[in-house]
């Protein structure tokens, strides 16, 4: 959808506006387009680019040192109207000519060839570049047929810097033909887009497939597929662009990968990851690749990949710098020498040594780990169906994950000579990064606070354990932030560690009561309403069910409580 | 839809990957993150941001001169883990200690906060800065449980640009949390966005609604109501904020406006065509606004509007130099100054005097424009039905306009003194700049043409009008390419002009005939498929259907005739 507007009538004009005053040190207003701010040395060929609106940065975006003198804005999706084209670039013209730059459709080819006559017929030597690089919408025997899509930031940025670097009309036209002669550009949308004040797509794709070579406004295609995967949509991408390689041409390429609107930087990363390696393969160095939107289509769903086959001067002219409110080239200042090696290595802390006492205790406090790990990894299942209820369903997989992770890690320490609180604390460490997530942060930081007061010199007895339990716990809610009450593992913690510290009986019975209040605790969460950063419809689902983190912890207490027992 | 990914479980990490890949002059990859490439001061501060992925270019477009040291990158929508974090903190520090940047959110809380415990205890001096600044979340006496949304950018750009500078950690800890304290956003969405391998979005709006304030992974808003115009919206986004602003605070605000996915550039700066005029009113002066996309959502849709209340030291910070993948400051060049007045008045063509004959002959043309204008005005709605079964149905609101505007400009020639090729030029220029669209500008081509060679000077006789519709004809070819069998009105221009060019019959009687031949070959352009620019499903809806172009030149042809025949 578009859902920004006011009257659809107004939403290219607006647009214009709210662009013109957000870049005020890039642009002037001039009615029915921007002109670039900066002055313009005399006898500068004017590079004006245009068409209809919805392509955003295209075509206003570029306006700026390097790139375009000015660009003219239609209406969504149609053309300026002569008179328009031909006012901006009037306005544009510094005595060197004017070259008006569009993307290659029969609106634009009206307009902008009217609007050159017309500026001929007043003096000004105007020439038309229409940019002809979709290689889907024409065979290579009939080029000029091509619609224009993403290839027009690569054909005007050569025109532009062309421009810039003081040659003449003629000289640019040369080189911006070359340049849209050695441009090809293929895509693949996945969904249509919304005109404004419109309550329905302008096209659509049906769902699960692509659709390869669909124009930007939904001009026929080649064919239609059913989606594939991201490295196999590369693939899809770029051979048809190969198969146009120049005889002899050694490989240097400007590349852009363009998002056409609803598909996001990630999802283009995620291609580039691809593309990077099938560019290597087939003897292609990318020079200053872009990725990201330049030719958008209002929120179509979709991609593009667009190559320049460059030699010397179309790779001086690509890489020269550019600063547009879209687009930039060049630094802001000097880049710094790369950094030396980076240190990417954990700190792998040294094991400290325990005491003899220490060391004999520690064992116990790997075993207890290592049945937590046991008894976790068959309760995977049951426990990821009642965190579904209310979440993503993978706490099941993190406790069981992160408790085998402890598990190596404590017998790893236990076997390098660590006492009881290290064991605790190394394990702690490992179990937070192997499970991820909220719950694998908060058994790490409890075991490593756990860890430290029970300390590596001699075996913890109960009044240790307790306090121990006590610290987890203080460290869970600084860092959780939860209280009881609030639906979260701190409801069956709280009684646990009370039961702990309120006896004076031995160890293992001191933690059977805390596990037995600790499972009533995790029962009763079920009456409770979660509060912490949980979506509404997902608390509201919650209610009835018991906590997935307080359940775990309960099943860990009881399970302590019998190998204790033993 | 996230439509373009391998394994889902992979998304993050390969979009990590091509990250690193597309900005190697920026970036150098760490294991789960980025890190700035260039050297480093050593003893600066280092600031490092992150949270899950899927928000880009939060976070690791960040990462470069002036703001992030370096990014860690969670899986979607999740918190990176605790090791992950100290492990990406321990590369980018330089002697000055880590700043940890992220927004408030219960997993990243944790793992952040867990991670600068880690460091302290590795003897790194480790901060944690939670950026709070969603006031849906919240209200304004509990900032420290609101979540963090696009005012990630505005507190981290402080908090880098103060690293940046030299200040030591407590001073860049001081002025980020007091940027932090300044920094308010609120929020709005048209619809949700779907994770990747998902067949479904992970929260809706109802369709023709807005949420005001729903968090930006589906958390609970403020409210839902039906959507409204653009003017309203930005009053919606804008007003919450000034609710907020701090004592005496002098009204210069860094703002951006940011868009969540698919909420489009065009559309942002159609809010802030609304906004600048709104800050005004307020007594606001936006100092170095950024308009984009800067904390998305994947193809979330919406926006959101952040205010940072500025003093002296913040506006220095906000407006110091930067240089990242995704956010500059800074010129690339010395900026030139601005241009001086800009022409934009159109070059007002002198009507040039025509003879005595000339002047004569004129009225009858403006006579005829006139009625062509009257009976396209009766005709408008019919030819608008015709064009929508396979276009958008302005061509008859596009006829009505232009011959309105060319009748007009026909008189106020003839008063000017002008002759019938002047008439009928400015004419034809008037048609094209008010009807827009491809047969406005066709038909401001043909009758400027046609006009050029009837001349200024005498009467047009048969013979003339016949060399200038066959003038207008090739006109119209040339610009528009159509050729006979196209389904365009050129389908019933040719028999048209052939009529009038193949007989000696007087003028009347010529037109008579041709307005016949034009009429038949529109009706049969019902047998035609069109062939250019017109998409599949449009072309084969029109079979069986003549062409609106071809329909509307028949009947300005057969009026034509009936004036001549009065």
């Amino acid at each position: 959808m578009t859902s920004v507007l006011d009257r659809p009538e107004d939403f290219a004009a607006s647009a214009l506006s709210g662009f013109c005053a957000a870049y005020p040190g890039h642009v002037v207003s001039v009615p029915h387009g921007a002109l670039r701010a900066g002055a313009v040395p005399p006898g500068k060929v004017a590079v004006v680019v245009g068409g209809g609106s919805g392509h955003y940065p295209a075509f206003l975006g570029y306006v700026g040192t390097g790139l375009a003198d000015a660009a003219v804005a239609g209406d969504v999706f149609a053309s300026p109207s002569t008179s328009a084209i031909a006012s901006v670039a009037r306005a544009a013209e510094a005595g060197g000519g004017v070259i008006l730059g569009f993307g290659n459709y029969a609106g634009d080819v009206l307009n902008f060839g009217a609007a050159a006559e017309r500026l001929r017929a007043e003096g000004i030597d105007a020439r038309i570049l229409a940019v002809t690089d979709d290689i889907a919408s024409a065979g290579p025997g009939d080029r000029a047929r091509r619609r224009g899509v993403a290839g027009d930031l690569l054909v005007f940025k050569i025109a532009g810097a062309a421009a810039e670097a003081g040659l003449d009309l003629d000289a640019v036209m040369d080189v911006a033909l070359r340049a849209n002669s050695r441009t090809m550009s293929f895509g693949m949308a996945f969904d249509g887009c919304t005109l404004p004040g419109h309550g329905a797509p302008l096209f659509t794709v049906p769902a699960g497939q692509v659709a390869l070579g669909l124009g930007i406004h939904g001009e026929p295609g080649i064919r239609t597929q059913p989606l594939v995967p991201a490295a196999e949509l590369a693939r899809l991408l770029l051979e048809p662009l190969l198969a146009e390689r120049p005889a002899g041409q050694d490989g240097r390429v400007a590349v852009v990968l363009n998002g056409l609107g609803r598909t996001k930087y990630e999802e283009l990363f995620v291609l580039w990851h691809h593309l990077t390696g099938m560019l290597k393969d087939h003897g292609l160095t990318p020079v200053a690749p872009e990725i990201g939107e330049f030719v958008t289509s209002l929120d179509m769903e979709g991609c593009s990949l667009s190559i320049l086959w460059l030699d010397d001067e179309l790779e001086a002219l690509w890489t020269a710098p550019a600063d547009t409110p879209a687009f930039r080239r060049g630094s802001s200042g000097q880049v710094a020498p790369h950094r030396g090696a980076v240190r990417v290595a954990d700190a792998a802390a040294a094991v400290p040594q325990a005491s003899a006492a220490g060391r004999a205790a520690a064992p116990c406090i790997a075993r207890v780990i290592a049945r937590l790990a046991d008894v976790l990894a068959g309760a995977e299942g049951e426990l990821g169906r009642i965190d579904a209820i209310a979440g993503d369903g993978d706490h099941g997989q993190g406790m069981a994950r992160g408790s085998a992770a402890a598990a190596d890690a404590a017998r790893q320490a236990v076997d390098a000579g660590a006492g009881p609180g290290t064991v605790l604390a190394l394990a702690g460490d490992a179990w937070a990064d192997r499970a991820g997530g909220t719950s694998g942060a908060l058994w790490g930081v409890a075991l490593r606070a756990w860890g430290q007061v029970l300390g590596d010199d001699a075996a913890p007895d109960a009044a240790r354990v307790a306090q121990g339990a006590r610290a987890a716990l203080t460290a869970v809610t600084r860092l959780g932030g939860a209280q009881p009450g609030d639906k979260t593992l701190v409801d069956a913690f709280v009684p646990l560690v009370e039961a702990l510290q309120t006896t004076d009986a031995p160890l293992a019975q001191a933690w059977s009561r805390g596990a037995q209040a600790a499972t009533d605790a995790a029962d009763a969460t079920a009456h409770l309403t979660p509060r912490l950063g949980r979506a509404r419809p997902l608390a509201e689902r919650s209610i009835g069910h018991p906590d997935a983190g307080a359940v775990s912890l309960a099943l860990c207490a009881r399970t302590v409580a019998e190998v204790l027992a033993d």
